[in-house]
């Protein structure tokens, strides 16, 4: 069996899988409103087919005869092999009556916590999230695992990551983490951020983070940017990587960020190597390293006091008669405002870990058994005021709030923060590499940054784990210094800490 | 074997084909630049899926056993069987070595064609034309017919009808339009045009166009407007029926009339049953009758004076100051100009059909042998001076000027002058059923028309032919009378001719 002959099977794969996506991102900015229960149709149908098509016996029975010569395989065939192979191996492990049951019980789940969440009731969500750890737990079981299951269900998502490194790591950051903001808070140097209370028209809004993402090096010739009511990035090919925002009049920076946070995504997406086009290599080593990508972007960069430096004159004549008298010091103060809140997707910087590390939390100790699914609200709302001294005053500002566990997804939260420590870990490296980066960024320069991502992190695809890429680039073990020496730095100058 | 079980397996083939619908439209509307061949590549692994699914042994054999007791069904599920055995044996019986040829080929002569019309040098195209001419003649003898083998070809766009038929009517109304063209040119009442030479803005075109597409009935919950170079309409189900249209700045009516002719289009296809959703009845009844909805809306509704009556005052405060002082009745007289001219995309309503009379004549010659591939060029340039009076400068302006033949589609032109056929017998229909219908045009109420036409047209899908929903919906058999009295009646009156 030649590999050629599996090149051409995975392609027909991912082709359908393209048009799943193009389904899938019509249907958040275009598709009208009766659409939808015809549309759910097709994705079902193409799904099933995808899943059919790969999961395949000839493929099984490709792989391994490849695997078996492995050393005659030049590099890019033996990775599409083995990433192939994991990806087969994860597919056919879980029976179809599993995955039926699964996504029954995930379509009731959402159902009921819509209704828990707007009621702010968790006894209603607390018998099908008992019915979903359950399921995971069968999932771990039946994928296989060393120590933990929960890392059976972490490699989905962060392949090769384990509970314990995650642990270790969130286990040395969350305290600190912890001091930091509650020293912010103390601090007397609180930003300015009156100036911001304007409408700030949308056309302007549109038009300067589409001259942002052209001038950071997104290529509209092989992308676009549309409106969704939640921001995403999507691909059909390397060749079409598309990003979605959402505007709000009342918030000059939300959509802006979001643009180049989505912009950071599809930037890695558009790095990677066209060789890999139409096989699983296609694709970021992990959503943690693709979460890097996107938060050095947005964070490191977009919320930077050189780049506003750069920008502020453009973002004037953006907006006319709105800015004046604002220094590029005020914008960068406001947009990096830290203010502990109860709701992830509204955290700031500096203290959105410790939500997820909250979250990572829970989901170990349900998952390993150490936590009952009735305490959820308890332990949450206790963790809550250890990390971010902040009081649940109910449910739906607490457990209830995320999507996530209504979709049966456990394993997905820690990699937003693996994110964040992974691109502070590569930040420290391309300041050491490109030691006049922030010069650069202050005449609008990115070409230099971009270059550096592009051969260290974009071209590997799936080609390298997450933490090999890291490694590799940086020279360092990835760990949580470099993010909390980041954010040290950055937040203690912002705030005259001592 | 169940009829449910053929609905299951239809369905999958269906939503194949919607994921291919949206590929397509995305291509036109929204795709980037570099995405092309990704795309190319995601439309052949569908579309031979598509095909290889439709065409699967099982579904001829489910078939198979299904008419052998259709007493037993439905009418729905009997013309399901029907419609779809048809379909399978069209497609069952073109080998995958001619379809393979077939596509090469097509591909060959459309880049030829291309060049061939840049350089308007018929000779470029000739032994190309040759190869598809002579691939169609094959594919009629795969497909198999009783009379002439050009009644295989026309079977795939018009269901039922034979060469034979269509040449009795064409062979009427070719000389009774011929002389009404030339005495309308001989008039000397002719309309005033002056006026319309002025930049018309775009966005308020857009604007105005999506007004009458909402007044008409068009469903925008159900459908969505956007700009191509092409316009085009296409459907991913009856929930989803989208349509394009293409501005100028120059022309006041060349989009609004796109707009109305695609929305009739769409018009039909948002009235099939919902119950056919997912089969292959849920379509058009033919070619044909799709086009005499669409010319039906654009040219009976939209080109007749009550509707300028009512949409004047509104078209005014859509353009201010640009239209004061010019009537509905100039606003009518202009958009019904009658021009002989060479290019058939831009004919006028009234010489329409003459380009596509010329165009069947040659494909039958062609197709049946009585013409040869080098004449084509001197047949075709006699026959423009005989219809329409016109030298044919080059073969650019003559027999390359279209697409159709170098797509390898034989067959499909003369469906264009049964549209207005059809359309005009319904008309009449419709007249005689709604006395009111002007008052109600005037008034800008469309309701008892769409009514009308759902009722006796759209609902039916493909589970009637295309003559047998005009014969039942009129009570009279087609034919050319009704168009040459809607011709004759309307340009008499436009031209004053006695």
């Amino acid at each position: 069996m030649s590999i050629s002959t599996l090149r051409e099977r995975l392609g027909e794969v991912a082709d359908i899988n393209a048009a799943i996506a193009l389904l899938q991102w019509d249907q958040e900015v275009y598709m009208p409103p009766k659409a939808g229960p015809g549309r759910g149709q097709q994705l079902a149908t193409l799904s099933a087919l995808s899943h059919r098509f790969f999961t395949a016996p000839e493929i099984g029975a490709m792989l391994e005869a490849l695997k078996g010569k492995a050393a005659a395989l030049d590099y890019a065939d033996a990775r599409l092999v083995d990433v192939a192979s994991h990806d087969y191996d994860r597919a056919t492990k879980l029976p179809e009556s599993f995955v039926h049951e699964f996504a029954k019980t995930q379509s009731e789940a959402y159902e009921m916590w819509v209704r828990a969440r707007q009621d702010s009731n968790f006894a209603l969500f607390q018998p099908l999230l008992a019915r979903i750890v359950e399921l995971n737990r069968r999932k771990a079981d039946l994928l296989g695992y060393e120590e933990s299951p929960y890392d059976a269900l972490l490699d989905e998502f962060e392949r090769g990551m384990t509970t314990a490194r995650v642990k270790t790591v969130f286990g040395v950051l969350a305290p600190k983490q912890s001091a930091l903001i509650e020293r912010i808070m103390a601090s007397s140097a609180q930003p300015d951020v009156r100036w911001h209370d304007q409408a700030w028209p949308i056309a302007a809004q549109w038009e300067f983070s589409e001259k942002v993402l052209r001038d950071i090096g997104y290529d509209f010739d092989a992308g676009r940017q549309d409106k969704s009511v939640h921001p995403f990035t999507t691909q059909f090919d390397v060749t079409d990587v598309r990003i979605t925002t959402r505007l709000s009049e009342h918030d000059l920076f939300s959509a802006l960020m979001g643009s180049i946070h989505e912009g950071g995504h599809a930037l890695y997406t558009q790095g990677h190597d066209p060789a890999d086009r139409r096989t699983p290599l296609l694709d970021g080593a992990s959503l943690g390293l693709h979460e890097s990508q996107s938060r050095m972007w947005e964070n490191m960069i977009g919320r930077s006091l050189p780049f506003w430096k750069h920008y502020l004159p453009a973002l004037r004549s953006q907006f006319p008669g709105q800015l004046d008298g604002v220094s590029a010091e005020q914008v960068y103060g406001a947009i990096n405002r830290v203010s502990p809140s109860l709701i992830r997707v509204e955290a700031d910087e500096c203290t959105y870990n410790l939500h997820i590390i909250l979250r990572f939390e829970i989901e170990v100790g349900l998952i390993e058994g150490a936590i009952d699914v009735a305490e959820v609200p308890e332990i949450w709302n206790a963790k809550m005021k250890q990390y971010l001294g902040l009081d649940v005053p109910d449910d739906a500002h607490g457990c209830l709030q995320d999507i996530h566990w209504s979709h049966g997804a456990f394993g997905y939260f820690p990699t937003y923060a693996l994110g964040n420590l992974y691109a502070a870990h590569l930040f420290e490296a391309i300041l050491r590499d490109i030691p006049g980066l922030w010069q650069q960024v202050e005449a609008g320069r990115f070409q230099a940054l971009l270059a550096w991502l592009r051969e260290k992190v974009h071209k590997h695809g799936r080609r390298m784990l997450a933490e090999d890429i890291v490694r590799k680039a940086t020279g360092i073990e990835p760990g949580s210094n470099a993010y909390l020496r980041y954010i040290e730095s950055k937040y203690g100058a912002l705030y005259a800490l001592k």
